[in-house]
Parts: structure tokens; sequence; C-alpha cells
């Protein structure tokens, strides 16, 4: 079934404000998730709500804690992030770096025990749509083995850059294994291979299996070792700059909860859009090769969906908006 | 054969002192290079240094030139490198950077019209001996195809994380291919395979085969899409921060020269090494695959054959020296 934006958005801000989330955070907070939806980013929209809904009874997730500064150095600050709702503080972080930026030229933000953010992107956008370059970087439960290793002990870190350009920014927002476990199971609800291999089997043999993947839980980094190294880097940036949990810390909980960010923002007094549109075009104008229609800059798709949604409706699982109905 | 560190080092300021280059930076230059090699870097020490000099002789880097401060936004300034040794203007960059941070919490440098540095991981180290977070980036020469495409229209643009951590800090230092087409050269010339696919050959399948990527140029970026979209966006926040040449723009001059880069410093008035700690022993806790006799931190493989080759001394092809002997 599909569901108009105002539709999502409308229930969701209703939930949170029935559980108690002050109206400025539930209406925050239920713009993110519905967007998350609409931009195709299913994983951390509609569908990620009810167990953020779970975190927030649990209490592990302090529905209307504010973050609150607790270092300052010129143009950096670090935050406690009260285990409050990981978009509310993310957004408020990110905000805050571009202030920062806009006085120094650079800001940043470091955060300690905030909760999951979901789209690492809607921070990066926030920042390139006030015209300044957005860097953004998580933790997450170790779920991606190190190199040579077949125990997840690293996070899936994501990395988030996105850069001012024309009507919309582009936007860079990976995890570091090749496929996301959502995604795997999402091959695997449809019987189908992975494109490409996405991690290995319980042999050690690399694999395009979702099904034997997810059972060995070794999915593989990007880059193989490259994407392990830098995994383990942005783990002990967010962690060491904000004082916060490590991805060990955090795994060690059992439960993904007070997690370390870095939120980075770099404010150009202008930018030269030709440069952007250089670059895009130039590797456009590449040969495609047998299975290619169109090379996509970073972002593209993901607005060419937000607008189709928009058009025609953003798909929903009839169970998962029935279960939030009926929350 | 061997030389000795010192050995090395005092050839190359020689060279670089008889080609003319003041004192102060044909000691920081010929430094740069024999560290490179030390530390078992060699595709850009000793072995890179002929070609160095032919660009030198060519014109293409001017030898004395001073980089020059272009503007200013409190914690980030903008340089133009005036083309000057790529090493010299990056080391200078990024001891600025530090300065800017320990007065900021952040400091930056963007520069445009530099040249090659030849290995990263030494600016971002720089910073985290002074106690900082180093991360730069530089964009390069098209060499690597877009998502889909089948011609090199994406720099090979190193992203560099440095991050203190008691006696050595860790280094990151990875450029976007899976492989670089020296290694990829070196395999061939040993006989041997890559370990994993690096790229796709004529045909446009999944190679192991250096030749055959070598002659395709087609290398494979790290993680498919993500390394290529990665790529795309370092090439745009180098060149459209400092207001320098993009790939594209270099690649049209058909000669590696006048490259854009970015230098970022983070100054935490304190870290805790702990925090590091933790994270790479939780990492070398993981079981082990069948192929590895242990798993090791960013950096680690390079300090380990610093160690080696200060004690038995730095390897380096016949010819070459010779060459250099030569000058």
């Amino acid at each position: 079934m599909k569901v108009s934006f105002e539709e999502m958005f409308n229930l969701l801000e209703k939930v949170l404000l029935e559980k108690g989330f002050h109206p400025d955070r539930a209406r925050l907070c239920g713009r993110i998730f519905s967007e998350n939806s609409r931009d195709g980013v299913y994983s951390h929209g509609l569908t990620r709500f009810p167990s953020f809904i779970q975190m927030v009874d649990a209490g592990l997730i302090n529905k209307n804690a504010e973050p609150e500064r607790i270092g300052s150095q010129g143009s950096w600050e670090n935050w406690d992030g009260q285990l409050g709702p990981g978009m509310y503080v993310a957004y408020r972080a990110m905000e805050r770096a571009i202030v920062l930026a806009r006085d120094h030229g650079l800001g940043a933000v470091s955060v300690k025990n905030t909760n999951h953010w979901m789209r690492g992107g809607t921070y990066g956008r926030l920042a390139a749509e006030a015209g300044c370059v957005g860097i953004c970087s998580s933790n997450t439960i170790a779920n991606l083995p190190p190199w040579g290793g077949i125990d997840p002990r690293l996070g899936n870190n994501p990395l988030v850059i996105a850069i001012p350009h024309r009507e919309e920014p582009l936007v860079l927002d990976m995890a570091m294994s090749q496929f996301s476990y959502g995604k795997m199971q999402e091959y695997e609800l449809k019987g189908e291979p992975l494109p490409y291999p996405g991690g290995y089997n319980g042999e050690g043999r690399l694999s395009m299996d979702p099904a034997e993947i997810r059972a060995s839980k070794r999915a593989l980094p990007i880059g193989l070792w490259k994407g392990a190294a830098l995994s383990l880097m942005l783990d002990l940036l967010v962690s060491s700059l904000s004082g916060g949990k490590s991805s060990p810390s955090i795994t060690a909980q059992g439960k993904e909860y007070g997690l370390s960010q870095f939120f980075l923002c770099i404010h150009p007094e202008k930018m030269d859009s030709r440069i952007a549109d250089e670059i895009i075009e130039y590797a456009r104008g590449s040969r495609l090769d047998e299975n290619t229609r169109a090379i996509f800059y970073p972002g593209e798709k993901m607005y060419a969906e937000r607008k189709k949604n928009l058009a025609e409706g953003i798909p929903v699982h009839r169970e998962i908006w029935n279960q939030v109905m009926a929350m």
C-alpha cells in the first residue's frame, strides 16, 4: 500500500506526542522518519519506527532528554547526548556545527551518549542546505569482522559527506559493509542472490547468498582490508574525540544505545558550482558497461525516489502501517 | 641491494641542492622521500624520485615556489600552492592547520595549484605527532572508472586519517582503488595473480590478472559503487573548497600537476588512549580465518617495516639507486 508524506508524518507525530514526546521533538523525529521513507531509505523510515518506540518504552532512549555541552574549544564543542533520541541530538548537533562554522570557517560538535541517528544523510544534507560542507560519522554495535578475523568486532560505522550544489546537495551516506544486513534480508526475502559478493559463508568462501552470509555473520567490508581499517578509524575518531563509548563498549552492552558521533561543518564564503558540474558531467561522459543505462552522482537516485514517492505515495508494508496505527 | 636511511637521505638532499632547491626544502623533500622508502612505501620513495626530478626539470614543479595564503576565515585558510613541490606545500599546510587547531580547536588549510604529495600519511602523521587528529585528501589525474562506466573518469583520490595513540599514531592512508596501478605492476612483474579481484578485463569480467586490468584501465574502486562515489566526493571537496582544479581539469592537461588538496586538524585537549587500546584489542580478539596469523591496526605493518628497514637497511633497486647517484 501507499501513503502520502503528510499521512505518514501526521501519524508518526501523533504517536510520538501520545508517547509523551515534547511537541518540538515529536515534530522533528516524526518528520525525519517520514523523510527517510519518502526518500527511499525504507530501512530507516517507518519500518524502523516500531523498534525505536520499543527502545523508548524500554528506557534506552530518553525521549525528552536535552543534550548538554560539556566542553568547548572555540570552533569545536563536545556534548553529552544524555541518551536522547538520536535524530533529535544529531539534528541539534549539526545545527550548532553550522553556527560555529559561520563564525569560525569550521565548526564541529562531538557527541557521546547519543542514540542511532537513523539516516546519517539527514544531517549532512542539513549542513549542505545551509551552504556548508557537512561531514559526520557515528559508531554502531559490532557487526563486521576485522580483516582476517571471523567474528564481528567492528561497527558498520557510516561516513557521510554532503556538499552544496545548485538545487540539491550531493550526499554520500555509506556504511562500511558492502551490503547492510537489512539489504541482505531484502534479497533473501525476494529469493534472489546478491549482485556481488557480500560476505563469507560458513566455510570461509566469498558468497552472494544473503542467507548464508547472515548466518555466518561475516559481512564483507567495502574494499576488504581498506573498509575494515576505515571502520576502525571512524570508531576511534568518534569515541575518542567525544570521550564516549566505542563499538566494543556498545557491543558489550548487548543493545545498541549510547553511541558516539562527530559532526563537522565547513562554511565556504562562496562555492563555484561549475566545479561540481564539471566533475559530474565528466563522470557521466564515460562509455557505459553493458549492464548500465546511466551514471548517477551520489544522492541522485535518492532525489528521484523522493520525487516518485511524493507524486505516487510512499510504499509501506501494510502490517507495519497497521502496527503503528494501533500504537 | 640495501642502503641505510642516512645514505638515502644524504643522496637525495644532495641531488636536490644541486638541482637548485633552497636548503630547507631540499632537506624536507629529501627526508620525506627517504622516510617513504624507510616505511615500506617504496612506490612513493626513492622509486618515484627520478620522475619527480623530471617534473622539476620540465618546469611542472616550481622548486622554490612558496605557497601563498589567498583567503582566511578564522580557523580555515585557503592557499595557492604556486605549483611548488607537493611534499613541501603539504607539509607547510598541515603545520599551519595544527597551529590553527591549537587556537580554535579545529584548523584547516585548503590548497589549490599544488603537486603530488607522494604519501599522504606523512601529513596525517605530522598532525598526530603534534597530538591532533589529522585528516587530508588530494585529487589526482583520472584513473578509475565511475560506477557503471568503462573509461577512467575519477581520480584515485586518497583519504588519510591519523589519530594519536601512545608512541605511534594510527594512520589510515588509502586510495580509492582496491589495488594501485603500482601494486598491480608489482604482481605482474612477479608473475602472480592478485589475491582478490582488482578490476575488469577487456570483456568486462572481474579479473585477478594484473596485466589484463592494466590493459583495460578498469581498476576496481573499493566497495564497488561506494568507493567510486567517495572518490567523486573527495575530488569535489578538495577542488571546490580550494577553488582549484578538479580531476577532470587535471586530466585534460594530460599531466598530473596543479592538484587540489585539503588538510584538517582537530586538537583535543586530552585523548584517552585507553579507548584506542580497547578498540584495537577487541579487533585483535577475533578468531582468525585460516589464511591469517594476526590482525593489525592501521599503520602497524608500516611501523614493523620501518623497524626492519632501520635495522637491516632499506631495499632499493640497484638501477634506480645508480640512476639517482648519477644525477
